[in-house]
């Protein structure tokens, strides 16, 4: 299959550090490769793919300087993917609204995975938009009604993470995420003085945060219960799950997704989170961690969550949120709606029209 | 012919005071309907307008509060001219480089109104976009290489602006404009301090411009010399340039039309203004008003400006600058991009494919 990968420019593919979505692209394309496809990754020129790149711009936006407006480069990057839409077979884009249109009016059959929420400003679009192909990455991110074709849940390598038998001591809860409120590092925090319980955090603080972060996390680093250690690269951040007793997920919007509880449980780390977004339908409760109802109850379900199995915790990712898996996913995502393209039009591309 | 305009959303057409764009638009728009063409606009649902209102949202952007993300509905109205572009004989965006990818996977005829300046962003969209139909509004304009169909400039309704033959006494120079560094109102009070001139001002101030407004302008504000009468409509502005007895135009960029200009000299009030830009083509120098190499000169220069003739100020607009020979211009560019499209296809429009 001749397929088109279209990634934000924002970070490289994979991402050095932070960067779910841009994680989620490079093990799909990277793996879409080995099994034989024709892959094109649209991305930053500072990518490390198997694919062949197509670089819009030479580094990742956000390590240059002299960009002053993102926006635009994304209308640069979707130029070059949709004017060459008849190359392929499939165009599978991970980069939001804009992409829309465009697919509208290319015969080229495009699939759109739904990486963010809904707010009231983008669901006019995607309403707009109804009968694309959607793929959601939990069940519970289904908020609007549109052409959902399935449901592919984010998948890592688990040999990407080493699984650790034996948590450090003395032992950690860990906190792994953007520093913004609706991540809840505050509720980490909290978490970790009502129990006594040290605490390690790791992730980036955005500009848009940084208020949030020196007012309401910074006073509270002390370096001995309340640990913080910056923005980690891929290997820190195994490190940081893996040696951890338990991770902590307590966030305060609905995720679609949130990576870093799979990633915790490769490591064989079980993760206490809130019931929100995707919360339930990716921790097994009560076997590879526990879904909880408020704060007080996650700070409260510690002492439960030391029985649980790491050994479980690690093959319940193997069998159930693997790249393999996604991967699988997605090429019955793309087999169906190709099929459904040669039925309803007997032709299987043509080819966008062009002077 | 049927024609698509596509304006911004962020004011109404027209703009109830403050909005270059979207008052060239609505003018634009409404003397082509009473021409004979049948024209869709898209636009705010406020706005007003002779042609079909298609409202993509009900209200201009920024009188709502709930909008947070304003390139969303911009993507929205895309969506709606470019998947019913088989239904035009042209469309005219006037919404900047968003618009590029979709206008070139579409048949119909597309020409673009560069509105704004190229930056080291959107060059790199505008030059891969490069055979696009574009329309400069000045010479001046035109710093990158692209498709220039022709210099069409922005025309106003001379009977919108009542000739003023005298202005008020005592005297006082006119600033009129958005309150940002590049329009220099900071310029235009140095130059009514260094001269002892009273100087009126009005316009906008946006919110990435109102730390600047608060430190450089407002401590200048006295109410007596240096007046600052806020955000004003449009019977206002007429009032306050046809009363004053010269116009500044201190700007520090390169602006590619400047409609106060014309807006000034229709009301009889020459304009004084820093040679950058379109300044030169607009202004009849030594004629309608002076075009000056440097503040300071555009100090020294009020005297011998109050030897220019508001009558001729006042011709020179209608010969020049009306809405009429702007409509003209226009026509012509879209005669001669379906003519070249005819030619170069054998076919005026075939619509574009969609499933």
């Amino acid at each position: 299959m001749k397929i088109a990968q279209v990634a934000p420019l924002w970070e490289q593919v994979p991402p050095p550090s932070y960067g779910g979505i841009e994680l989620v692209v490079s093990r799909l394309t990277d793996e879409l490769v080995r099994r034989g496809h024709d892959v094109t990754l649209f991305a930053s020129g500072d990518s490390q793919t198997l694919a062949d790149l197509k670089a819009v711009y030479p580094r990742a936006l956000r390590l240059d300087p002299n960009v002053k407006d993102y926006g635009v480069y994304e209308t640069l990057e979707l130029s070059q993917v949709y004017q060459n839409a008849a190359e392929f077979d499939i165009i599978h884009s991970h980069v939001g609204i804009s992409a829309l249109p465009l697919a509208s009016l290319v015969s080229t059959p495009t699939v759109h995975t739904l990486h963010g929420k809904f707010n009231s400003d983008n669901r006019n679009v995607f309403s707009h938009h109804q009968k694309q192909a959607y793929v959601s990455i939990s069940n519970a991110q289904r908020q609007i009604d549109l052409n959902y074709v399935g449901t592919v849940y984010n998948g890592i390598n688990p040999a990407d993470y080493p699984f650790v038998a034996k948590p450090e001591e003395p032992p950690y809860l860990a906190f792994l995420g953007r520093f913004s409120p609706e991540k809840g590092p505050q509720h980490a925090i909290a978490i970790a003085k009502k129990t006594g319980w040290r605490l390690k955090m790791a992730g980036k603080v955005d500009l848009v945060d940084s208020k949030f972060f020196e007012q309401e996390i910074a006073p509270q680093i002390d370096g001995q219960q309340i640990e913080y250690l910056g923005e980690i690269n891929h290997a820190e951040k195994a490190e940081l799950l893996g040696n951890a007793t338990i991770t902590l997920f307590p966030i305060s919007w609905s995720e679609p997704f949130g990576l870093v509880m799979i990633e915790s449980m490769a490591t064989g780390t079980p993760v206490i989170a809130l019931n929100l977004g995707s919360v339930p339908e990716v921790i097994a409760q009560g076997v590879t961690g526990m879904v909880c109802q408020s704060y007080d109850e996650m700070a409260a379900t510690i002492k439960s969550a030391l029985e649980l199995s790491r050994q479980t915790c690690r093959e319940y990712v193997e069998n159930n949120f693997s790249v393999s898996q996604m991967v699988n996913g997605y090429e019955a995502v793309y087999e169906k709606i190709i099929q459904d393209r040669i039925h309803s039009n007997g032709r299987v591309r043509v080819g966008n029209i062009r002077f």
